[in-house]
């Protein structure tokens, strides 16, 4: 616990029964589910025969990172500079920074951090952006690793030509203060493809040039030794595929309503359990069929799901966000009303984007709140 | 300026060209436009001859509430006590939490920063909080002024029973350190209805219950000192009605994509101007007929409409989220592409779903940053 804007709920650290007793809305997180998630991860990747490098945007802290890494992971991908920095002064080795810094003043803060941390790494797919980052490299007098963007799908960052990717290796290669390290190719899209087989048939399509790239590359000496990319969703195929020599997979710490249902496998489909909640309190209870509660569209993120209540309220009552702080439990047909003042937890819609809108999380193991950690990499100025 | 984590940007403060020279993701405020708004809201309602109490959720800053108030404001509603309590710290009179403080441990942090301001009001809908609140004052020894909440429509908080709110009142007149001020009716739905006369019509109806309550209570004496409601969308509107004392509008000092093309009355539709911008930068441009951006859904938040380019790309130009971090700039057919690093401005969907994603306002005149205000209030715990 190091945060300087802790809120209100210190005092209820150690507690009997202060998982209840919080003022609300709060942000939860149940410490034995999540150590049993990021052990199964761990146990599973090694197993498997791939390596872990988890995204550190799901969940943004350094205690997060470091239970990761002590379970195994070779350190943390990053979606910011920012996070990347935050990660870096912290002493969190292995970061792979997976967007471009393009920036003057970006890639000066880019070197900086790189001096602080061991194996840092950026993806890069632009010729101009690879010189500018050698002069830099060099300037700032030590070497920066490289891994080439390609498109695997999602229609974002990435080379699609693989021509130009072989060409940038050979410029990575031949430039001063960079070393070239591997591949990325990450199709998002892929990962949340509800059935099993269909995922399987997607992921194997999408990732067959990069299967061919890197026979290509192979073939011009170019070998990558990091090929990265998917994530909670595909863990399992990429790692039967062997074309990934690690997998960028976040969600699987918390998981959500996004991912909860969807089956990761075929012999042990849910190994990952629910470990974020947010805690939200009754505050009007004046009409029949509803209450109203504290935590709406600021406190949830507005998404293609609704929370999903875990806590504190009937079967079948369903969450709605109603305004900026508000959300409605509507109640099933003859239930009583819920009294003012109760709890009621609920499972995101989308775990990064919800914790985002915190500052700490509350940690609990069963009843007690045990401590309070920063989301440390949430901010942007 | 008093912000501790203050980013990147504040050498840049005073230097000719700063603006788009920024770290990105950057929040953009335009101080001239944003006064602009300010005085001529406090004009209109001054003419229009309705009190105007901004809500600060719309921008949680202590220097805009500061400027709304030097141009004759009330003072300003708050959606969460957290709100109040920052608000109420820093001497801002006149504070509306408008939403139930319901809690043991809340009603005590209600009635400390009671204390620390003048003429704070919070909203009920119950009579045991009632009850709970009024033990609060006393103990804490100062009179809390209450505003009843009724139902005009949304299905959110707030009692829909006249007899009840006139019970209510009467209760609250009687119970020791509690003041009876009024009534507040707020309906979101009618607020950014598109054409201005079904907007007129349908706020009509909505308040037409509101009226006959406030008919209803001054017969028994309990005529409400302040009746408050509504927003930007109605605040002409309901100054023609005379049932409001005072306004809730909020979203005029910034404007954005939802508000922005709404007219606001028949003689001068469009009177404010948009003033909050999100500076993103090109960081891959790759392929051909898009670009990708820094800033995606967690500098945007996910909302009906797409941010709206004002800066920086051709027209007919269109901006999608499609990553956490990640916009793509959908090109024109034929246009060049962007250049790596160039800066995008955009107006966004929903300004206060959009700052509460950042830290500070960056300050501009022309394209100059003149200064970095903190956005105080932004944070969940």
């Amino acid at each position: 616990m190091s945060v300087s804007n802790i809120g209100n709920n210190e005092k209820l650290i150690g507690v009997p029964g202060s998982r209840y007793q919080l003022n609300t809305p709060a942000l939860i997180l149940d410490l034995d589910l999540l150590e049993q998630n990021i052990l199964k991860m761990a146990d599973n990747c090694h197993h498997r025969n791939i390596n872990l490098r988890p995204v550190a945007k799901i969940h943004k802290s350094i205690e997060i990172a470091k239970l990761q890494i002590k379970a195994g992971a070779l350190g943390v991908c990053c979606a910011t500079l920012t996070e990347a920095e935050i990660m870096a002064k912290n002493s969190i080795p292995g970061i792979l920074l997976f967007t471009s810094v393009v920036t003057t003043s970006k890639i000066d803060r880019l070197v900086e951090a790189n001096k602080q941390t061991k194996n840092l790494m950026v993806a890069v797919d632009d010729f101009s952006n690879v010189e500018a980052l050698g002069a830099a490299a060099c300037k700032a007098g030590k070497q920066l690793d490289l891994l080439i963007d390609f498109e695997i799908g999602g229609n974002r960052t990435g080379l699609n030509d693989e021509e130009m990717v072989v060409n940038l290796a050979k410029t990575i290669s031949r430039t001063n203060g960079l070393t070239y390290k591997g591949i990325q190719g990450y199709n998002g899209a892929t990962q949340r493809i509800p059935k099993f087989d269909k995922r399987k048939t997607a992921q194997k399509l999408s990732t067959k040039p990069l299967s061919n790239l890197i026979k290509r590359l192979t073939k011009e000496k170019l070998k990558p030794i990091i090929v990265t990319g998917g994530g909670t969703g595909t863990v399992d195929i990429d790692s039967e595929q062997g074309i990934f020599t690690e997998s960028q997979a976040g969600s699987y710490v918390f998981m959500d309503v996004n991912y909860k249902d969807i089956p990761l496998n075929t012999t042990d489909p849910f190994p990952f359990k629910p470990s974020l909640y947010v805690q939200t309190t009754v505050v009007s209870n004046s009409k029949k069929g509803f209450v109203i509660t504290d935590a709406g569209i600021k406190e949830f993120a507005r998404e293609q799901f609704a929370p999903e209540i875990s806590y504190g309220a009937p079967m079948d009552a369903t969450y709605e966000l109603v305004g900026d702080d508000l959300g409605r439990i509507n109640l099933p047909r003859g239930t009583q009303n819920l009294p003012l003042g109760s709890k009621v937890e609920c499972i995101p819609p989308h775990c990064y984007a919800t914790l985002n809108l915190y500052n700490v999380f509350h940690c609990v193991q069963g009843d007690k709140l045990v401590d309070i950690w920063s989301i440390d990499s949430r901010k942007n100025y």
